[in-house]
């Protein structure tokens, strides 16, 4: 896949997260990187989706966040973008949005409970909502710190990214990620739906019964060694 | 009605769910039976309903599950339509979904009551949610399994599955049933619809009072063998 | 308004039910009469939408029930319909809807409280949630006693039906009247809304705190003597 | 722009309403001001969105409140309207909606929380819900009181009405403004959005837990000094 080929998957992905009905207004964002270039493709900020084109992603370096390609300024998100890709090696795309059900898991600083095979199919771990940021750390690079707990935070539970791919920047909203920026959008659009059925399950069942060996079989069965999901 | 028109009918009952807004991405599927050839025409394995043709239908045996028709392979849920078919003699078509509400009560381990006409138009006794599988039954068979815990809960519990043609999926979500797909993708909707309302129900009321003299009239002038609802 | 009109009416209301968003399948019937004739005209029996034709809808004798024109079976509802006639004279038009929020409270065992202007612009005091039916007035007549117990209801609580077009059916859902069979598909949509806004309200609030002389305000600037509420 | 285009700007903010859909039947209204003319341009009363054109919108004298332009009755709400543009100097423009989550917050008498960054980058301060008003205001002067007491909400708490620009009128609904008519249509969007979060958040964690820093850097970084979010 060359850059235009990846702008022009960026570009689906930021629109895929208005079909999704994940976004309101300008309020999303996706991304994609190029590894090999060690280039990150992105939306640029505060552009209505309706006239933005797939010439208006903006191109960054991976490594130090200048811009390579592009008039308009980049996501002002893009930090948090960048910090994920540096971490996490197998992340191909990302992207970030305020969905209704996971901002409300955000704002009431709780972990989305994977309580059920929906969320299971995807996310082997409860999405974790992440510690709020110092004053200091909000006061020196905001954005960038938002992706540097998103990391911390996995490092310290143990989780491993890919398998839950997605995190809860505290009293904000959802950070997802996946194989590629279309994969992101599709898994922000399974925790959303996972987000209101946990919503819904917490007021009708505060203790959340979970069942491991459920969840664990739904998970395999879709991306383990022996996964039979799907056709091939 | 020939096995050709049966693909039709069970594609048809697929396209439906999804007009009914109860499936997101491909997370649902339908079946129908033949009962005197003893097959089951079901829907391919994760494909998606945009670029889905009556063709895709899977026709697999009754008995063995073996596929006789078909290059794609079956819905995985497939042992557990098989289970249900084989257990439940008058079921015509079925229908698994992960319609919102349905699988928050499922989430929850909790019944959907009958606490209203809406539903007891249709459904006669609350649908049960079946109890977890074991690790072993996971283990051994696990969509099998969930066919079989379903018949298990309505003979132990002395339901008609007819007279209640669902159930819930422990921390999974609700399997449908009924004379026909069409029929089953029609009851299928009509549970979401009463677990959304009997979720509200809870909150306004934990107590969840039920009138069981008025959910008899509206079950029984519907389907009782005096029925008058509806034309002839 | 001639009959054919008043056809023509009752199934542009029953249309707006659909519009509105307040009937899923089936589930509602708008009807109007004619006073001087002591005609009503109704919806026939579960027939749908997409296909039904103004010619469809059935006339009965206000008095008697009995039918006058038409080859459709009428609603199963009719006979609460015509209590509601016989016994509010100033009623020109009624409907009945399974809309979710609203059959929520009925489900609830609760009136549905009007703790804002929202609903004061349109209900004078709480939609009255009505007694549940005896088994015995079930088994005689239970449409028929359906409408009685909403009369009843009114009269022993001493609310004006003009000003309160509403009543819920215990564990059923609501009825609505107007001066016509639009104005009374206005006032189910009303409802609805008003429904759900009390829902959250309760959760929000359980103590549900009402402002009498606000409410009292709002119904008066556009039902009262000196309404002042919209152009002329 | 000249009063031509004001009307024309009034009268698409009032259909941005729909289009957001904070507005059911013909509740709702959007005005915006002419501040070197005095002038302020209103809505209509109760008349339907479908058939309303930019020549139906109302100019009213800012301060006396006269019709001086315009053949149709002006909105009920319009000395609201009024009242909030002579205290709030820099208000441009004026919405009141009865958009379904802000109504519940005033129907439960509770400010709607800023608990997350979505509502703070449009919001400084929870929106106040104000006191409810006097029988004797009632009586003198309704709508113009309710605008008074928006005022005096904002002068005794000392919020500053553009950096939050929304009020909820006790068991009403919510009253938002902006740099423009279209700015307050935006604002009302982002308020009923915040709304809905706000809520579930409330009932996923009563305590509705705050974090003040970055609340002010959210807010900081879209409208302070040092804003640097969106292009330019």
């Amino acid at each position: 896949m060359n850059l235009s080929e990846l702008k022009q998957e960026v570009f689906d992905a930021n629109l895929k997260l208005v079909h999704y009905g994940l976004v309101l207004h300008t309020w999303g964002n996706a991304s994609g990187i190029d590894r090999e270039k060690g280039l990150v493709v992105i939306k640029p900020s505060g552009v209505p989706y309706e006239t933005m084109t797939p010439d208006d992603m903006v191109v960054l370096e991976l490594e130090t966040g200048k811009i390579v390609d592009g008039v308009l300024k980049p996501s002002t998100d893009a930090p948090t973008h960048l910090a994920i890709y540096r971490a996490f090696e197998r992340v191909g795309g990302a992207v970030h949005t305020h969905s209704t059900h996971a901002v409300a898991w955000a704002q009431a600083q709780r972990d989305i409970p994977i309580v059920g095979t929906t969320c299971a199919d995807y996310f082997y771990r409860s999405i974790p909502c992440c510690r709020s940021l110092t004053p200091e750390e909000i006061e020196r690079d905001y954005e960038g710190e938002t992706g540097n707990v998103i990391v911390e935070t996995f490092r310290e539970r143990g989780i491993d990214p890919m398998a839950t791919p997605a995190a809860l920047a505290r009293n904000h909203g959802p950070f997802c990620w996946g194989k590629s920026a279309l994969d992101a959008a599709f898994n922000a659009s399974v925790l959303e739906e996972s987000a209101k059925m946990a919503f819904m399950t917490a007021l009708l069942n505060p203790t959340l019964p979970v069942d491991e060996a459920l969840i664990e079989k739904h998970y395999s069965r879709k991306h383990g060694p022996n996964a039979y999901y799907g056709q091939r």
